[in-house]
């Protein structure tokens, strides 16, 4: 490691949004709590607090279960809804496909997510009618999820109206409409909107809401607007393995986080810096933009020994699902001399290999 | 229903090759099995003597467990193999992904079915490779099993060389085999080989060997060729609900179905009444076929007034996964008088709707 | 085996009552399913038949599922009614204990069965309140089945008070009231009552209906006298692998059996045969009864030397769940000259041992 | 609350071990943790070198995986050992059976805790055999794994001796050796011997090594002395929701705490307050002990009035699995004052209600 840098792991940044530390204000959250005894098992002040910010932000009423991670918020969330014969409709490149190694299938005890491809990582609105015609009664699985990602795996973000032609195919088939919100702050901001525009009011159902890659510590929060059927569930929290004893070092950082001064710096900066990236990576020769950055993602094509070059510099980040195809994510904390630094780089590699 | 036809449901016979009785050597078989009091749970004469049948059809040793269903087979069999983190590769089409209710996933506990698409419903070896490619290491579920059907559900036939090249991909990526042999007796009779050359000769691991469609009662032997790690079968089988207390039952039929002059006397029946219902079928306005009829199995296109006709003369088939497409299906009892019936029917109509 | 017996396995018969072949009405039955194509699963006219029969035993309207086995009835039934975190009480004899190799645990995919032991195999009333003060909260399994066999599979019979009782700690304990009646029959028999008043009458929601041990093949019935929530149970049945596509062939001899002189004249005469047996057994020295003989089976003490004995002599019978003691049934078929022969040779060889 | 007391959360302190907030140095460890950004999914140096301080602990080479929680790592741990037709023989007080709702058979998938009794919390070791001749074959799940608790769930320490002799069983019946060590430093500090002398020295292949209950943050280890068939334990953790993205939160602090200064003095402070709690209460009438302290934990029996009145005084502690019998806990931080405070209001109390 190149003893000058800022620091070790300074040329990581761009691998993932999980990369980076909390934030200031959940690191002191979570110093906080660590003062005094408290009651376990989520009975401790932070918790309701925490709750009670997440109420706030939706500016509803809503039940709310903290979880270690966005993989098993998801697999608690399905595993609530759905028998083992049930199906949950999602993108083909959704995380809870491609990136839980079949938590959801497994916390199900079965079940099977249908892939309905679409724009950007989005689920297209005119592919789900067909599973249903493609369906063999009782001998195929039944439909019981719509599971979308905001933002996307793509990058990309839904509009409210998007959003609210999927609710409404979803009431009118019967379907849960559940959102992976591991990158939900930055949507927020990208859009512009309340958050109740892009959930309960198009009639999402259940929502993974992301601490991890907004600042957070190792927490995510499972969020019922439909609150119905709920009795039950802090069995399958304990018996899954996501009930925290000492909930508060989950809690307290969360409602942190949750200060609106705070997720939307976190989330803003995040996507700011990947605008600046992507703006210098379009100048560049020989790299071409995948598509188009919404939030705080950009995926970007390049030629192999380009790519080989930023690695071989120290640059860390990753090749996705296709052939000379990368990923970037920036985060609360990218470094805007970072961006400068891998864009001198690139420049400078691809004036060599392109 | 008309009281002047042969028999309450003879129109039902092209709806599937499961509407057919038992034929007349599995009756005799069971009426002889029910003649005293018999040790349970397999331990009679008649699963002994069946399991030997089944070796020498295939020449060669190998361990066999009779099940009720070939669904259960299926399920009995990627369980054995398959963790909950595991993957299965196998056509969009497979009886396993369209017909089992998720029951592979059930009995997995989890995993996930990985379509490879192909033509006539066979898993294309070129596209087993890409799915390596795509894995995100631990974050994906990592494929497991290969598994393909013969006769495919789109009546196709793999050939021992189509089964050679998959079987040496499955052998170089370090998966299991599976076949799922529903309709495997149509499939020998088809190709004119030995049982072998399509099963261990070609790295088949496990066969499901179904009986219930080619004239057998309620009943599928799981082949294992691959005999390693079967310790605990017994206990799988029990455990989900599948070993037969009064197992003569299942055995003593298919012990007579296994006479080389029984099972491919069905099995050739039925592709010869499939060649000649196409024959016919192709010489009527209107009616396409969807795909070459390489065994017991018919795929047609027609015009919907034309099957609503068929339907309201009192014809049962089926529509098959698309708009306008309709499967026939013929077995070891198909009536010639039927198939006359239902061409004359079927040009009828076609002159009037077409 | 001795080739002047009546017949191969004919001292086979006192080792289970599904040693037993089918009888007459079943195997005619059988037969004559046999005859013709039939519309599967389950929509042929036999299966309707077999359900308005039951209905009619039953004196009442419910919910009919054929499955293949016994096993299978129990585990769809629990697994219809438990999630993962839930508990079934049950006595620590019972067949979904003992004989089912986690079956019900398999298919709810997780669960506790908790055991409530009480004499004669029944679970003990006294014994269910604390299992509820033992309870950790969230922390601890939530009971939600109360799970008994009539008859136990100790021999024991519940009477209609004993039930009655049961049935109102279910439902002051809002516990689903479960019945494996795997040989349901002996227990009306033995009762002289109406089924219903063993039954719905006392509270049970679902019954496990068996028809292999008294004179079936293999084939149960889950009966369901409480109908909600049943909207996606054929899926269930289908995804566990027991959905019967030639199901005419479980529900044509179950129709048969349910005739009231088919279904009674067995109950009643494997009943009369264990009470001719433990007569004769009384009165052998060194043979003492373990439990009353209340239905079909007999459970006895005996040394060791004359259990080989009568092993050694040809007869099959099994020790069961203690050392010195061991099982012998009855069946509608028991032949009275075999428990002449078997008290005489135990006569016989008590004289030499004892 | 009393605002006089020290602290908000005071008199909570006795309720568990988990009340505790993290040592200094853990806390202290997770802030220089969070300083930078830092490679995801367990490749950072924090985890390796955690993973090097336990091999240390140990003495040995082993395999480590982090997870959040002990239910977590007991659950993770038996279902990579055990399919669903497996059991689990346990103590029925252990943890597995008692505090986490089926987790073990909800991670298996099926599968059955058998229990096998024995003083304080034991195992009893004459209690193992009769479980292999209860069974009925492939009839009834197969033992696969032995599982203690280390110290027991009721305050009690497995000597090494104890421990040797349940290894050498496990052995004999081919049996996995697993130890729940949620308190396993309390144990160490308590026997006063190596690590290793009560782990794999004496045939454990798997421990769950607590950090939650003495000082640390979210988090216990996986600790795998065997280490055959771990190839696929990475998927398996993923699967189950217990990969952490930023695992150098978990993995941080146990580093810390894993210096041998810190986990002894924590535990040592634990054992000892148990010490003077209990020494303190043997003087008050009414007051008896109901197991031997060996550790951390005070089980007393006190009659329902005085423990009223001891929770009307603010103080949080719990009734225990029978009635007049509870749970005191001391912890790392338990505060000395606290014993004296607690000790006085009881003998005040057992003076007015004894």
């Amino acid at each position: 490691m190149n003893n000058e840098l800022p620091s070790p792991f300074w040329k990581w940044q761009f691998a993932s949004d999980n990369v980076a530390p909390m934030c200031p204000e959940a690191m002191e959250a979570m110093n906080q709590a660590n003062a005094d005894w408290s009651p376990s098992y989520g009975d401790d002040p932070w918790t309701q607090r925490a709750k009670q910010r997440i109420q706030d932000f939706f500016e509803t009423d809503c039940s709310i279960y903290f979880v270690f991670s966005g993989s098993a918020a998801n697999a608690m969330t399905l595993s609530h809804y759905c028998q083992p014969y049930h199906a949950v409709i999602c993108s083909p490149t959704g995380h809870v496909v491609t990136d839980e190694a079949s938590g959801p299938e497994f916390f199900i005890g079965g079940g099977k997510l249908i892939h309905v491809d679409g724009p950007h990582g989005k689920v297209d609105p005119e592919g789900i009618e067909p599973v249903f015609v493609r369906g063999h009664d009782i001998h195929s699985p039944k439909p019981r999820v719509l599971s979308v990602t905001q933002t996307t795996e793509m990058g990309g973000v839904y509009t409210p109206e998007e959003l609210n032609r999927l609710g409404a195919i979803a009431r009118r088939r019967d379907l849960v409409f559940h959102m992976d919100g591991a990158r939900f702050f930055n949507a927020v901001e990208a859009l512009g909107v309340a958050p109740r525009a892009i959930t309960w009011e198009v009639g999402v159902d259940a929502l993974s809401l992301g601490a991890t890659k907004n600042g957070g510590p190792l927490c995510e929060a499972i969020v019922f607007f439909n609150q119905e059927g709920l009795e039950e569930m802090e069995w399958r929290r304990k018996m899954g393995g996501q009930l925290a004893s000492k909930q508060r070092y989950l809690s307290a950082p969360f409602h942190a986080l949750m200060q609106p001064q705070v997720w939307s710096r976190n989330a803003r900066h995040a996507n700011t810096c990947a605008r600046q990236l992507v703006d210098g990576l379009a100048e560049i020769e020989g790299i071409t933009l995948r598509f188009p950055v919404e939030a705080n993602a950009v995926f970007i094509r390049m030629p192999e020994p380009l790519a080989q070059g930023l690695w071989d510099k120290g640059w860390h980040f990753y090749p996705f699902s296709e052939v000379d195809a990368y990923r970037l994510m920036c985060s609360w904390n990218t470094d805007t001399d970072a961006i400068q630094a891998f864009l001198a780089d690139a420049q400078e590699l691809a004036g060599r290999v392109c």
